[in-house]
């Protein structure tokens, strides 16, 4: 970490465009928007949105953003060249990226002489002609222009004349960014080391006239951006890089590209991206940012690096990554005796960063690998002081040990831990208690959808309920009949509700005689909860989970009311 | 590539223990052993089995394999120092080592002077008379040793003479290898390059007698070992490097010491470990040997990595990482229109490496990003001809399209995206159809557990049947009733079973009103095929796909016979 002024650095989120190529992941415009929103909140200067010609969804999407602009970063269109042999105001692509309406575009084009002739069967002149054509038309149009060089790497080791011909092209015509992509993501770090540091000299030679041509003598048409892109002292192309993670070093391709001069990095939230994904802002940003010094993002956005991170999982539909670099769940997760003490003494002895950070925070893991001070640590945690001498702790470790052989995993469940806590210290009070229950499930002949329907019959201070409901699937209507039988009893039990529902087969190669884990997240006004189920029957593993949630929520309650009435 | 010998590297797996410390990772000595066995047939040369003073169950797995040993590969044992004031030979932990009965252990030591006063509470001359009197009561055993220098970077960042002063007592007393284990996972790969060449000076100066002390004058037991593991060219410890991946660059970080002349690369299968992880072995290597021309492991073993790596995440019951570079399934996985006419031209235009190399394959992938071209490419890999002016292709987009918008997922469920084909060109054969069914599950006042009763109504050439069965669940009930409803006239039915059942939650934050899908794995001598089901209701989707499961088993079982019929 520097006194001096952190030098800055251009961060480019290509989430939304690049992102969105991972298999499996499918995205709304609506779901675009929120997270393009998201990331503006976060600081990262450029945000490229998608490809406006080549997927109807993106025209949508753009022209929504016209209407209701993001606050600070820029939004990016992104679009290929023009074809060979045509013309630029003559190729439909380009009319879809400037009707997109953005101040800034990226254009991505041929580096490797061997795609420009097999590829796409033109002469290597013509490429060089489509790239300068088509960011000369898109700059005669007001736009500002970022080039993206595909598959740089492999198109330098195989010519590297060509491929700087190929650069020299777009800074020729006006391109502010020359970004160097190593598309198929096998170039290894000290390649892209060497690479980088050879074009950022030719770059800078060229800039000093000795080269093939002189920038800088240009005038940029500098539209009204509110962000100071451009630093006045480089009026030339600066260098970006764009990494993939098919070699697994995504992330230290991209830190040795900045190490050797480059200036933009190009990345996606969470990596999303095709194949083996995109360098991973929420690791680059913070290596960047905390220990080499640069200056990406505001501090206080810094710290919301986790929850942007999580926001984006979930808003893509995609369970996020727990042992993700530095904002996965686990990522300062100490398990195993040995060290916890340590750790909670002194942390930056076992801690690469302040989890506060990026925040994330640190936690000490339950597991059967856990030893007594483990499970006194998370009683502390639920406000339960346990002396270490107790033999109840003993028998809460053992029962912890059964219940996780019998696949139950308390690491992602801490109200059902809690609950197993205080039934083992005999603190665990009995709201109500379940007698039976039943559900029945039909689809009929001639009917279109199938319906459910479930009893049960429930206990409540000695008082015998016996409630029914209905419901689009089976566990929807345990919950809503069992609530049906508490809300007399409990009204409070309307103040919270099921958010969230994931299962986990177990052993599924025993195919429908696998165990099956069912976790439950609850959610009152302020706080959340999950609780978790285990049986070969998944119904009721998910009765289970869905029990011990609306028993944690009036355990929540209760404590509320205590605390209340003890300050008042 | 060179032409020369390549240089030999040893690997050094800690799947086993290290990759045991991940969250949500827990393994029986069985699941230890079958993986020690098929890391052997990979051929890794040092397999690192467990902790037995620590660890219980690591000890009965060190027994196991002194009654039926490795092949190849060496077990080795792990440990750490004697503790502080004590004798090593009074030293249980040091007790069980030796009776794991392996030929090489590894022992681990503090490196970082804070760690040393402030951790273990004692002074630095007692930290390195542990490590030295450690190592030659194991040595003097029969042991040969390697030395793990725990939190390397961090102690050598705060202080570099100590640092290297806990090296020379592990070196002096008879280590064979030094390995610097980043432990925090904090360094970044220049600063790794820079350390490790430093480390890699000095023991050289230190061979060569200008240092503190003088190796390689000592004898060494080279005891009954099958591989020629030291070379003796090098009578003196070697470094070795192992690394994490807090920072996102553990395989970076690995390549990089290797570079700055490490020898051995310590990591796991998967990138199994604590926090986010070890350095991932399955990317390692294939860096290590097909790029960088290290000799790691045969050839033909490096063609079976990808089956090894997900045979582990098998044994440990953990989902495989399907974006796993090299390995994953979608590392060769190409989506949109653009490229994939491109890529089957021309592979290595678009792909780093052969996929073939590690056991990998392209794949095209289906998507609703999939234009065309993808859905002939895919009829094609089904045995379908169709043409590209066939109007029917562009209907099966169509279905394509909005299924997937209702949350069906082609990408996993191949044979239900071939159904879904043969239906539009009005190939699937109606083998049966379902009238109604329903399943009934309770849970009555008294009773153990729940049971699960189902019956179905099938029609099949115009005959209807009804049939009923019980199961530990309501989806087990459902595919017994129909099993049994289907086989007087499918007998061949028991040919086949389900083998695997996944469940995902697709909008899980709406709580019990969330889409559930399904994807069903089934199997029978030869072939395992997958097929999927989207409802709110988790029993339909579930059902959805055991049917579609049944069916495509069925019409495997036709398309057999008739292959059969017309060769005889």
């Amino acid at each position: 970490m520097t006194e001096n002024p952190s030098p800055p650095l251009w961060i480019y989120d290509t989430t939304l465009r690049d992102g969105t190529q991972r298999e499996g992941l499918s995205v709304s415009i609506e779901d675009k928007l929120r997270i393009a929103r998201r990331l503006d909140r976060l600081g990262v200067p450029f945000i490229e949105g998608g490809w406006p010609g080549a997927n109807p969804k993106d025209v949508q999407f753009f022209w929504q953003l016209q209407e209701d602009p993001l606050k600070v970063a820029e939004i990016v269109a992104f679009c290929s060249t023009r074809r060979p042999n045509t013309n630029a105001a003559d190729e439909p692509m380009l009319q879809a990226i400037l009707a997109a309406g953005t101040r800034w575009v990226t254009i991505f084009g041929k580096s490797w002489d061997l795609h420009v002739t097999e590829g796409l069967k033109t002469s290597l002149a013509e490429n060089l002609a489509m790239i300068r054509d088509t960011i000369e038309y898109l700059r005669a149009n007001g736009r500002r222009v970022i080039y993206d060089a595909e598959h740089w790497f492999d198109g330098y080791k195989h010519n590297r004349e060509y491929a700087l011909q190929t650069l020299e092209a777009a800074a020729t015509a006006g391109a502010e960014w020359l970004v160097l992509c190593d598309t198929n993501g096998g170039t290894l770090p000290h390649e892209i080391s060497q690479i980088v540091q050879d074009v950022v000299k030719a770059n800078r030679e060229w800039v000093m006239g000795n080269g093939e041509w002189v920038m800088g003598k240009k005038q940029l048409p500098i539209t009204n951006s509110q962000l100071p892109i451009t630093n006045s002292q480089f009026p030339v192309p600066q260098i970006g890089i764009h990494t993939h993670n098919d070699s697994d070093t995504a992330v230290a391709n991209a830190l040795a590209a900045v190490m050797a001069g480059a200036r933009m990095v190009q990345g996606t939230i969470n990596g999303y991206g095709e194949r083996c994904g995109n360098a991973n802002l929420c690791s680059l940003i913070p290596n960047l940012q905390l220990k080499l010094g640069y200056s990406c993002i505001e501090e206080n956005q810094l710290s919301k690096l986790t929850e942007a991170s999580r926001f984006v999982s979930e808003v893509v539909n995609l369970a996020p990554d727990e042992h993700a670099p530095f904002v996965g769940r686990s990522a300062f997760a100490h398990k195993g005796g040995i060290h916890v003490s340590a750790v909670e003494r002194n942390p930056l002895t076992y801690e690469h960063i302040q989890p506060e950070q990026i925040g994330n925070r640190r936690r000490i893991v339950i597991s059967e690998q856990a030893g007594l001070s483990n499970v006194l640590a998370k009683a502390r945690s639920f406000g339960i002081e346990l002396d270490k001498q107790n033999p109840q702790a003993r028998q809460i470790l053992q029962r912890l040990k059964d219940l996780e052989s019998e696949g139950y995993q308390f690491e992602a469940a801490e109200a059902s831990f809690e609950l197993l806590m205080r039934e083992g210290l005999e603190k665990r009070p009995l709201f109500f208690e379940i007698k039976g229950w039943q559900v029945h499930c039909d689809l009929v002949e001639g009917k279109e959808s199938t319906s459910a329907l479930a009893t049960v019959k429930v206990t409540v201070n000695d008082k015998d309920i016996l409630e029914a409901a209905e419901g689009n699937g089976p566990v929807a209507a345990l919950d809503a009949a069992l609530r049906k039988a508490l809300v007399n009893f409990y009204p409070q039990i309307g103040a919270f509700e099921l958010t969230d529902y994931k299962v986990r087969i177990l052993n599924g190669h025993t195919g429908t005689a696998a165990k099956t884990r069912v976790l439950v997240e609850s959610r009152n006004s302020h706080q959340r909860w999950t609780t978790v189920g285990v049986s070969t029957n998944i119904l009721e593993a998910s009765y289970h989970a869905v029990v011990e949630g609306l028993e944690y929520g009036l355990l929540l309650h209760s404590q509320a009311e205590v605390a209340l009435n003890a300050s008042s």
